[in-house]
């Protein structure tokens, strides 16, 4: 029987035209994050299945890849579940194994700890168009920084790298504090055991509006009060740190004292630091699904294309998990495939740094004549550039005209008799 | 309970330091790759369970890590055997997943298609120093070429990466061809049905000698004269492509025709392309462990340390598994993890492009100075420097010392006042 050829379902095979352009988006990502002085790291793809459960992931945690048990550790007769069955997983984050890996290496790396990773995680979620299991993911964080400086130096330094990769789109980043959502929600009289329940409902302002949330509310159960005074809050909010300072007055009370002052001073110092090269913008009806979040939120969107191609947040409570013992953490992911696929819908062409060039002799050459053209381009290649050697095909004209398509721009040809040439 | 904070079994997670050796390695095998004209691309970590079995593995298939079925795929109550759980696994190559792609893009990839793989591969080894459970390789292949162009240019392009990375060390590249083994062993009279048991003991020749191969040759049935006879043709061969020529002559009748021509022409040509920069050696010991080789066989190992890093071969008949028609096929593989130890080992020093500078602010700086001191560290960056804005330890000595150990080599300190500085 012969072998399947297709990727498994919901996975995919790479062509090189897109390599070039995730190669290049990664050059880009991680030649800035390193001039900022992020550390690259990298933790394996396989988790203990433990830790993938432990309700850091939310959601996520319904789509893992469960990895079975292996020897006599395996044993399918007193297995009662699929638990049973796996002792790890893939990862479907890079966040919760990072969290890992510092409890594992505090002691060796410098504090506070600038982390780069990038790296595929894998969701086994319902394939869709542009939505694959297995996809690239491409976080910075900063460890062991309970100041804002962590939340400033990550907005500038995303900014800096998607600037960097798609000039042509203008981006606004949008930010908010879990704190703010919490307070907005307890000043409505919401009660506080189902804040985490109000949070998910108002997540899905983007999608249904706010009548629908309001609808969504009260068909919870929440009091339709509590659900206009809480969207009232929201609404004609001004966007700017003035408006953060505001909004931190009128919470008073209900809002952790230093909160309102602290959103306003990150907006401010991104502001000074990037000037207005973006839009920053608060927005109090974001939330970002995950439940780990504990202070500052963010997230940013391409104009006019609607989707969020960054996000992220401070989660001071997840390396605790690990450690018994809280540890500041704050953290920006790129969403690495949705940048590959917006430059690849544009038709954007990978800039070479140097000419391609494709040597194409004749079929039968002389085996001594074709190692003396293979030395030629040993020695091109030391010069720096790109020497292609390939034997002519038959149909030249179209050969070249798919090398062309590869970027190849210089040609040069060689027959069997010099004559010919 | 506390998460678990170590890695899975066998896995590692790498430190910052290490990253450094591994990008920079990258860096270069991808460079020099890719002035040969190699297409970069990538297949899915995770790939279906038949393939993976299909006999392409050798052992390696003992060493899956199998991946469970979801949903109602899953079904524990029915299940017999641990294949009933499982519908995909881990690939534990590049290659087999290579041959897939091949298989399923064809249509729309260059002819003959020169396939630069750079990823991580699993195999549940027994854990062992050194030796990981998830490591990284990096192959370069060659698809349609039945010609031994492709042998010749996947020699030079990775003994130039292996120049490049490790200037320091000689290497040595040994070459055989499976069709040398196999009318060895028939001109030694082995059953041609068991032909494949003989390369097996054959192969650990580098282990226990040439007695110990006789030896068990003999306890596993086979004729002494026939293991004498073996023995005797490896021994005393002129390692040259004279000496290639020599034992083809030696094999008439036996030997395909062709096969030595076309074995001393690669060794010629190698020779003639990169001159004496490396040693190349015919070894008819040579074996290398895959059963899918089908000619040409080639292994490189570094001078003084008597471990190989690099290996490959032509296995022109497992493409033929997925489409039913074979392709030929010819790859080398770099071990990247072995090249990387050997690096960190030396106490290799990435070179770095520009110099790196810590700025280091008091605590408590105001924000608006603060604010000011990370803009001129972004007008710095946008000329290329490196700069890592962090606040100064208490113990600054001692800060300044780890900065130095990831490669800070300049420095500014700001105070709260000015007057300090």
């Amino acid at each position: 029987m012969a072998l399947k050829k297709k990727p498994v379902t919901g996975m995919k095979d790479i062509l090189p035209a897109e390599m070039q352009v995730r190669g290049y988006v990664l050059g880009q990502i991680r030649e800035t994050y390193k001039s900022f002085g992020f550390s690259e790291l990298e933790t394996p793809s396989v988790e203990h299945i433990e830790n993938l459960l432990s309700k850091q992931g939310g959601d996520n945690e319904k789509l893992i890849f469960k990895v079975l048990k292996r020897g006599e550790k395996l044993n399918l007769a007193s297995a009662e579940n699929e638990n049973d069955l796996a002792d790890s997983g893939l990862r479907y984050d890079l966040t919760l194994p990072l969290s890992r890996y510092y409890a594992n290496n505090a002691a060796v790396l410098p504090s506070p700890f600038k982390a780069l990773q990038i790296g595929n995680v894998w969701r086994a979620d319902r394939p869709q168009k542009g939505r694959f299991r297995q996809f690239m993911q491409c976080d910075i964080d900063i460890l062991g920084d309970a100041t804002n400086q962590a939340e400033i130096e990550l907005i500038t330094a995303t900014t800096s790298a998607l600037s960097k990769i798609c000039p042509e789109n203008r981006f606004e980043v949008r930010i908010n504090d879990r704190r703010f959502l919490r307070a907005m929600a307890l000043y409505s009289g919401f009660p506080e055991e189902e804040i985490e329940k109000v949070f998910i409902i108002v997540d899905k302002m983007d999608k249904i509006g706010a009548q629908g949330v309001r609808d969504e509310l009260c068909e919870n159960g929440f009091r339709a009060e509590s659900a206009d005074q809480y969207l009232s809050l929201m609404s004609g909010v001004r966007n700017d740190a003035e408006g953060v300072r505001r909004m931190g007055e009128k919470l008073a009370g209900f809002l952790e004292d230093g909160a309102a002052g602290n959103l306003a001073q990150i907006m401010d110092a991104v502001t000074e630091i990037s000037g207005k090269s973006f839009g920053l913008i608060f927005d109090p009806t974001l939330v970002r699904g995950m439940g780990y979040y504990t202070g500052t939120i963010f997230e940013v969107s391409m104009e006019g294309l609607g989707v969020s191609v960054a996000g992220g947040g401070r989660y001071d409570r997840m390396i605790g998990k690990f450690t018994g013992m809280d540890t500041p953490a704050c953290g920006f992911s790129i969403g690495f495939e949705r940048i590959v696929t917006i430059l690849m819908d544009s038709g954007f062409i990978v800039p070479s740094k140097s000419a391609k060039e494709a040597w194409l002799f004749e079929k039968n050459m002389d085996a001594g004549r074709l190692s003396a053209i293979m030395k030629e381009a040993m020695a091109a290649r030391a010069e720096g550039k790109t020497i292609l050697v390939a034997q002519m095909n038959k149909n030249k004209k179209f050969q070249k005209e798919q090398l062309v398509k590869e970027g190849y721009s210089e040609w040069k040809e060689f027959y069997r008799e010099e004559l010919k040439r």
